[in-house]
């Protein structure tokens, strides 16, 4: 089992933000991405469609043989909450992994959350965090023009439109005065110093990916289930757009050329999750 | 067959702009329209999964008996032309209708063509506009956020973030100074107020929905398949995400509030094109 890839998906790009980490920290280990470019964004459909569409891409991982799964979605973690259950391997999205490192941070008891529209409707995060401790005060705020903003490319530290919008966003978390802000879209980190710079440098960003990797890690070294092989792990990446579009577009996540080993994957034909 | 409906399908809601006009128009008609609100937006996908999508909306359709098909998306129109000739019954999308128009609009022979990233990178205005008349410029510019600007809801005349973004596309256009400006895509014309302030009370805005709607009436009164039963025409609503999530959208477009005639259907199920 050792030897079994770990799955990623993602509806569509951000996800790669996890992804970079898992191949920094678990270098040994393969990895087999779905980010679902043929149907992004998740975030402003239906618990309905976001769910059906979450089982889908578990549904193809699982064909894939993976020993654990990370949905490195924010908006599949808050709302296909389910999944967890009925997968019979180690299943985690972004949710518990962030608010648990949140919690850590925070010394004013201040934690604010930014997502897409349905990760802010499920109220997730404020759940998660309330349970770790219930006297945290959670400001929430949907951003559904981050994800638009950054698959198409308004991501340098100067641009005046994602400034603008950063600052109609985060108005009221800056006048509330959060100590450590949630980046609970894995599409978030790419305009991080945009974010950084608005809000100030004594605010922590806690980027969900990053915090989700560490967290497969430590289970899969807990559990023995870490690839022992001494050679360097492989990452396949399947799209269900095509894979030349995702290799452009990728090149802003992972900094870096994709080569042979992306495709393309007809995703609507996986329909149930096969245990 | 004069009594079967008419057929408009578009990515999301941008289409409606179109239903919208047919209605005013041609009131005894009655209308079946898909939005494919699951999988919006097309425009920044790969033609070979927006020609997929396209075939299966229109596969769709077909199945409920119509008798004419409007693509009434700018991206389906430019990028799915195989459409025209696979149909056994008439089909337009928004591309001639709406070029003929500006050609007919413009006194200093320079047109601009505004569009999703497809649209643009598909060159089709500009290959329409010449056909008509070789001797217009053409200036073209992909608009890739107004359609997540426009389907958030930031679409009062005074939003600075789209105010901010309308002079980011159009400076150049502005500059070059032309006096008829094609909205490509039928979101568009929800933000006009504000392309039109920033352009100049002397520029023509050209909306490509309300175009097509007069081509295709214009099409059905030449061939004798105008409805004559004296009835009000009833609307019908299909869409590939939730209908409450389109019921609550559509209001921004059709600025009327929808009832019990919408409907959710699967649309990945549609493969073909039965004649």
């Amino acid at each position: 089992m050792r030897d079994m890839p770990i799955g990623v998906f993602d509806s569509g790009l951000g996800g790669l933000t996890c992804v970079k980490k898992l191949r920094k920290i678990l270098p040994n280990e393969n990895i087999i991405y779905f980010g679902d470019t043929g149907r992004v964004p998740y975030g402003n459909r239906s618990n309905e469609t976001i769910k059906k569409y979450a089982y889908q891409d578990a549904s193809f991982l699982k064909s894939k043989n993976v020993k654990a799964i990370i949905a490195a979605c924010g908006t599949v973690s808050s709302v296909a909450t389910e999944l967890e259950s009925d997968l019979d391997v180690f299943y985690t999205g972004v949710l518990k992994p962030t608010a648990t490192k949140a919690v850590s941070y925070t010394k004013n008891g201040k934690i604010a959350v930014l997502g897409t529209s349905a990760t802010i409707r499920s109220g997730s995060y404020e759940r998660e965090i309330k349970t770790i401790n219930p006297d945290i005060e959670v400001i929430v705020q949907d951003c559904p023009l981050f994800v638009p903003l950054v698959e198409n490319g308004f991501t340098n530290k100067d641009n005046e439109i994602t400034k603008l919008t950063v600052e109609h966003y985060l108005k009221n978390i800056k006048f509330l005065g959060a100590d450590t802000v949630i980046l609970g879209c894995t599409h978030y980190p790419i305009i991080k110093a945009i974010i950084g710079e608005y809000l100030g440098m004594e605010v922590k960003l806690i980027d969900s990916g990053s915090a989700t990797a560490y967290h497969c890690a430590d289970y899969l070294r807990e559990h023995d289930l870490l690839n022992s092989s001494g050679v360097p792990g492989k990452t396949e990446y399947y799209v269900s757009d095509t894979e030349e579009s995702f290799r452009k577009l990728a090149g802003i996540f992972l900094k870096e050329k994709l080569g042979e080993n992306v495709f393309h994957i007809d995703i609507s034909q996986f329909k149930k999750i096969t245990n």
